[in-house]
């Protein structure tokens, strides 16, 4: 999955892109180092929130790709975030009820390229995806998004239940994909709404499940156990779309 | 593409391939190989009606993972393909209406693969994709679609179009989708169907559009161009499901 972050290296380098307001999707700190400008690194990621791993000599040696990389290695995102509550004004400004893809641990940098695509012809307000095991903006999903990253905001959050949990009290009813849930087309869809995709091994997780308000099943007729994760988020969505457009 | 097909290389091997029954999707003969074992291959070639690509020697040896390929190299599907019959077999034993997609050349396998399993789920008896400008049942497509290969059927047809017009004569309606076409939840695409479905890049081809009885368009609520094609393949294959549930 490396190849196609944006990896910076080096002390300086990585202070100067925290300071410069790159949006840094995953750090990484070799083990024992606790120097000063490693202190300043840590608190420059404190303050923006980030992601930060430990890691031995050997790890970092593998993820460089300058051989000198200090004991420090940064994955800047290829692409801006947004806040959530940008997405929601962006719905408030189209006069539009908010309709927001939350995607619960997707892993494919193909696949997230692919679901934004599918949001921004959707009619979606923005996607928001998890700091934690999930794919970030990268080079791949930027190319693979064809262009809908220009328009269809990307948020990313700590933890997708607490946003959640903010989002219902301004009022969005949550759904999620999961074979276990009633039937689609039997479902109420319209209204302001956030649709929670799993991710392409483990499905929708067991807490987010539970803060959803409905599961919704697409039928399955076949064989195998499921869709293809961006497939199954293209099915979902244009459900919703279907139902709004009555 | 080539590193993940089943790359066949040398004389022997190849003509051995060819009378064991092994499918060659493609056959690669050197330029002024003329002798006596190549027209052997070329024979069987002829045979399996597997098409034929004459190439440089550089074009060979770029080709070559064994750097001894005596001016041949297949290549070798991963899996068997069927006959279109066989897929409207399947529908006639199944007691149901032929659904069958058609893919009018599609070129990445993530995408072919995420179609098949696609096909699988949304109940259809097969999928059909043409000899050129196409991807083949590669490595790859095998492993993206999940198992969806062990019950779905695929052919491989020489000219989609002219198996349109055979089907026809089957009673298929065929409805391809396209921008240009009517809003799909406003046509009957119920019955025994044919949904084809255009490559990545130029969609769905003049002639084989020309061939369909209707255009189905996907709503599109956004600003960026297209869905991911094996996207737009889920989406247009459940609409079909949603009406043959009704």
């Amino acid at each position: 999955m490396n190849e196609d972050n944006l990896l910076i290296e080096g002390r300086n380098a990585v202070i100067e892109a925290f300071r410069s307001g790159r949006t840094i999707d995953k750090l990484y700190i070799q083990d024992g180092c606790r120097d000063g400008p490693i202190q300043t690194i840590l608190r420059e990621a404190k303050k923006q929130d980030t992601i930060v791993t430990f890691a031995s000599k050997e790890r970092l040696e593998q993820l460089s790709l300058t051989r000198n990389h200090q004991g420090v290695v940064a994955q800047a995102s290829a692409y801006g975030y947004v806040q959530v509550e940008d997405i929601l004004a962006r719905a408030r400004d189209k006069g539009e009820p908010p309709f927001i893809l939350l995607l619960d641990g997707i892993e494919d940098p193909h696949n997230l390229g692919a679901i934004i695509r599918t949001a921004n012809l959707a009619g979606a307000h923005g996607v928001i995806i998890p700091k934690r095991r999930a794919v970030g903006l990268t080079a791949t999903v930027v190319r693979t998004s064809a262009g809908a990253l220009n328009y269809t905001p990307v948020a990313k959050v700590t933890n997708l239940k607490t946003t959640m949990e903010q989002l219902k009290k301004e009022g969005l009813w949550f759904v999620c994909g999961d074979m276990g849930g009633q039937e689609m087309y039997s479902l109420d869809l319209t209204g302001p709404i956030g649709l929670v995709v799993g991710s392409e091994g483990e499905g929708v997780s067991k807490l987010v499940k539970e803060t959803c308000d409905m599961t919704a099943a697409i039928p399955m007729k076949g064989d195998i156990d499921s869709l293809n994760a961006s497939v199954a988020a293209g099915v979902l969505a244009y459900e919703i779309v279907r139902q709004r457009m009555r």
